[in-house]
């Protein structure tokens, strides 16, 4: 996606060969209109896969999610990250490991919102190690619903997430994809 | 807002006299057509108070957030509850007390996206102990910016949160006022 890649390349910045900060557009400051155009590609990419939900994860999938949902017309779900007392005790649950915070945790959906008819579409704003995703498949797989596809705004393709899920089946499509962030510059995939 | 009244009482599940869930549609799954709703209903509230940016707290604030910075045109923020490497550590911070939880947190928002012009609408899904907005409120003094107004989707007038706030200074608009939900039946203000 030409728009998001310039934009990457304006606003983003590279605090290391592993860190993009693109916190003044996508995940903390959000550009809604650059949201927005993210929602409508993602609709176009996937709108034959007949989505019936769109899932994702607290946080920083929401605003992708619901731009997405937008255009499907579809409810959009986010698994969340810590037991409350607003979740239904009776939830389907994946793991996450985070290697930013060195531990284990578990994401978790309400039953009563996913079943086995869905068609699910993953969205989520960045893939790196995978592990969100790889949660998220898990909730998929407990309800018995089928995961249309998966789709992410950023991806490092040399961090190990993406050949992970392919290893497992998932094909990840990404708006752009960063291949390289040495010396501070971010260079992208053809 | 007739809409999510009605919603509300058709979908909402009363669990105490205080604890209205209503994670069917507005947060943990989202009815993005309700969302979107929503979202313009605060624009049509707020359209003209000169709103520079959108500001929310993560978690369930986002998709409102985001759906009416659509309207808007105008930058969204989310205000962050942990520390995380993906945050400078040069922020704005508020103090937020979680009742559910007895314990104190913090919110933080990267000084870069707040500064003294900004004209800011605070926007969240509940208002109930009123503890998300006044953290809010702080950051945007500690910015030195305008708080141009605070909108939310449903508020429960019965507990202290609309009136401590009023105290303060901030008047809350919310698009259903829950008066009471006493015998699982929800009642609203007039």
């Amino acid at each position: 996606m030409q728009l998001l890649k310039e934009r990457i390349l304006t606003d983003g910045r590279v605090l290391s060969e592993n860190i993009l900060k693109v916190d003044s557009f996508l995940n903390h400051q959000i550009d809604v209109e650059l949201m927005n155009e993210i929602g409508k590609e993602f609709y176009e990419i996937f709108k034959d896969k007949k989505i019936t939900k769109i899932l994702t994860a607290e946080v920083s999938g929401i605003a992708v999610a619901v731009m997405a949902g937008l255009y499907f017309k579809m409810p959009v779900i986010f698994a969340k990250k810590t037991e409350s007392i607003n979740l239904d005790k009776d939830t389907f649950e994946g793991n996450v490991y985070s290697y930013t915070k060195e531990k284990q945790y578990k994401i978790r959906v309400a039953r009563r919102y996913i079943n086995n008819g869905d068609q699910i579409l993953i969205l989520d704003d960045f893939l790196a190690n995978g592990e969100a995703i790889k949660g998220m498949n898990e909730i998929i797989n407990a309800a018995g619903a089928t995961l249309a596809g998966v789709g992410v705004v950023v991806e490092k393709t040399f961090q190990p997430g993406k050949q992970m899920l392919k290893d497992m089946g998932i094909d990840v499509i990404a708006l752009a994809s960063v291949s390289s962030m040495k010396k501070g510059y971010v260079e992208f995939e053809d």
